[in-house]
């Protein structure tokens, strides 16, 4: 069975910016999309801030393998319930790739706990992205780096938590560095940061980066699912045989404060 | 110069329910600073849910190298403003230790990026703590482990990040046993999660629950501080000399989007 | 295509203990391994201490996918020759499970760096396996626990680095904890820790402790090789145009010092 | 007390290649060993290769806090019974700095478990090592970077476990960027590798590099100590009574396989 893939676009400056347009005439979403949807394992569908929901009703993630999230300008704009509803089914096991200007979306910042803040510069400089992790599977088909002609700089420090792994780490023609490929999970789902992708450069036309993503989609998608919630276990059911010691709060059946 | 702490306390159980009242008559927070200023090395403040802004003023914050966080019916009576601030500090390098049920306290919540659940049963069962790492500073002085003679269960699966370090896990006479001493680094912050604590029991009395405390707040405290913004990096700045290629969709001067 | 799994035995005291020998007649290897072949897409064959080179010639290893670890009172006996081979193999890409008294084994030892060390009872008591990790492909069709009801308790402190991930922690009827099932990766092999298996009782007999042996063939199976070497990247070949500046240890051409 | 440091050198290119001569007069670790004793808190002796036991008795390294290791054409030389002696005191409690071309030293490799590989360019290039790591206590008193004028190329992929903490990583002129700076707990001793430090050119002269060194040596020292066996707990003292059930393969009081 196909990786059921939901790619979400701000869709702001394609629609405001003449240049991002000329790029990205369909919106960066449908390049992301179609890009993926050259892998036969892979099956995508689109959804945009501008939609009901922003295109992620209850229905949509729950028949969504993986989500990729893109926003940049508008992530104030995204509301806090569909938020809401984005971690949980991460949590419950759907894999999220967060690209670029995403480090600033509420959705990853929620998923880190910590700024997510680094340094910037858009002068359209050339980024040497290098593998770090040569046999994960985020990285196979690619040699020892893949370039980026024109990227937005993004540079260290990066304020996000001790990765799970280290995938890509990056380089730029005007001097920094910066963990552009780091893994984590969180609950059941999969998550992956990948830095390069600013809107008025073409990054989602270039290859690698869509060798990048569809990889990413495979390593993110999971058929484990985990619906959580934190269950009392009655005295009578505790694997041992104990007997009430103390006071008790709570009454039998009753459940835990939240 | 003394570490300060600030204790921070719901104060609900221990106003309305007899049984805590007896075990804590001045409160839960009251109890446990008492046991941290013992340590000449340490000085505390408490403050409490229903004091204005929760006793947590910018003031208040500003001047606390530790916060301790013990919260269990009132999670949602904290305001979100005074989570943001509490995170906020820990951004910048505030240490704080979660206690017990504070394990589904907002800021908690907030730090991790996941649910937090656990499995639990109240029945006044033993808890033993065992040290998972008998060299780190929150260990020093407790034996191969150490006994709670009363205690709530919290079992696994507790879904958390992997942590930084294991610290203690603990064992249940009813059978589970539980991840109950891990740490993680948040921003420029240290973060410790204790378990024991509920209160119904008098677990704060426990004298090696004190000392974890104790070592814990020394391990937290920083004298690193970070104010953590997302600075451009002008091309005319950049470490390496380049000039601008491409479009720019940034102004010279302008902020990034957040 | 099957998953290659060889099931490496010490082979010591299932010939020379009675006792061992009633409960693994054709011994301890060929148990493990007959409960792998169950599955249809795995693949086993055995090797032992007592074989030539015990069992692990180059080409033995070129062909197992996975590698699997028992040994106890023999690991000395075990060549350091033999060890390296099967080192360089992991580094490439070979998964290894590593099995109760394999805490010792010269090949894990090697690969976590640490002394490995635990604390030990031989009572025959109750084990009892937490899951930590529900969603991880290596506790798939595992409830919250099983229990093996004839264990050696293997206790806290392990002396081992920081799990890349946490699966398995396991309560004793005696009062102590231990972390019984953990991951690692090691260049491009992925290393699974599970402590359940004391010869004296039928654990490999077990059918939860086979599926976890399935499950984590599965997990430690890799497509991905890597040959590990120490590439000089002559001055010519910089992606970046350079030109030699100051002293040079080195001819061109030179492998670097090991 | 001041921390005691034993600064480890091969001594061999110093004594064997002019240039290196001319940089470093009196040998790599007299260098290293003056810049650190400018810190009134520390306090330094040197051991070379070529004394006896190179210089790494057992009252010398009981007798040390942190040492710091530097060894490049000669690793093969060291011998493996001081090797065992060293990574007994680190698992004990002592510190140990890794420099430059440690990465490939015996006792680094030991400690890893992985081959420790990574790609090299001897050209003089500059190298800018970025801080990750703003708060931690390695980097206090550096700024964002800082720069080798002319430095040995060390790149991606740098096949090691995924580090404990992630403090420096490093652009170089040529293209390449590696991470720099990691940091491991291994046993009770806190581990720190850094690659600056070829001996061609003047690295150990760099006053940040002095500061790194500083910085980590007062992180790495550790007053924890931990004598590490592998103890059995015989039935009558485990903390819950038990009574033996099942087969026995150790007498009691016997000690387990090693």
């Amino acid at each position: 069975m196909a990786i059921r893939v939901t790619v979400w676009g701000e869709n702001v400056h394609e629609r405001t910016n003449q240049e991002v347009q000329e790029i990205y005439p369909e919106g960066m979403h449908t390049c992301i999309a179609q890009g993926l949807s050259e892998d036969a394992e892979i099956e995508t569908q689109t959804a945009v801030l501008q939609d009901p929901e922003h295109g992620l009703s209850e229905e949509v993630l729950k028949n969504t393998d993986v989500l990729t999230w893109w926003g940049h300008c508008a992530h104030q704009d995204v509301s806090d319930e569909i938020v809401d509803r984005v971690q949980k089914r991460v949590w419950e096991g759907m894999g999220l790739l967060v690209l670029h200007s995403g480090h600033y979306s509420k959705i990853f910042k929620r998923l880190m706990g910590t700024t997510c803040s680094l340094t910037w510069r858009e002068a359209g400089e050339k980024e040497r992205v290098w593998v770090v992790n040569p046999t994960h599977p985020i990285t196979q088909g690619i040699d020892r780096y893949f370039e980026v002609e024109n990227s937005e700089m993004y540079g260290e420090p990066f304020i996000i938590p001790t990765p799970d792994e280290s995938i890509f780490i990056s380089w730029y023609e005007g001097g920094e560095v910066f963990r552009s490929g780091v893994t984590y999970r969180r609950g059941a789902g999969n998550v992956f940061y990948f830095s390069p992708g600013h809107e008025s450069y073409p990054v989602y036309h270039n290859e690698k980066v869509q060798l990048v993503l569809k990889n990413a989609v495979k390593w993110a998608a999971s058929d484990a699912t985990w619906i959580d919630n934190c269950p009392n276990v009655p005295v009578e059911q505790a694997p041992e045989k104990i007997e009430i010691k103390g006071v008790s709060l709570h009454k039998p059946g009753e459940a835990g404060f939240k």
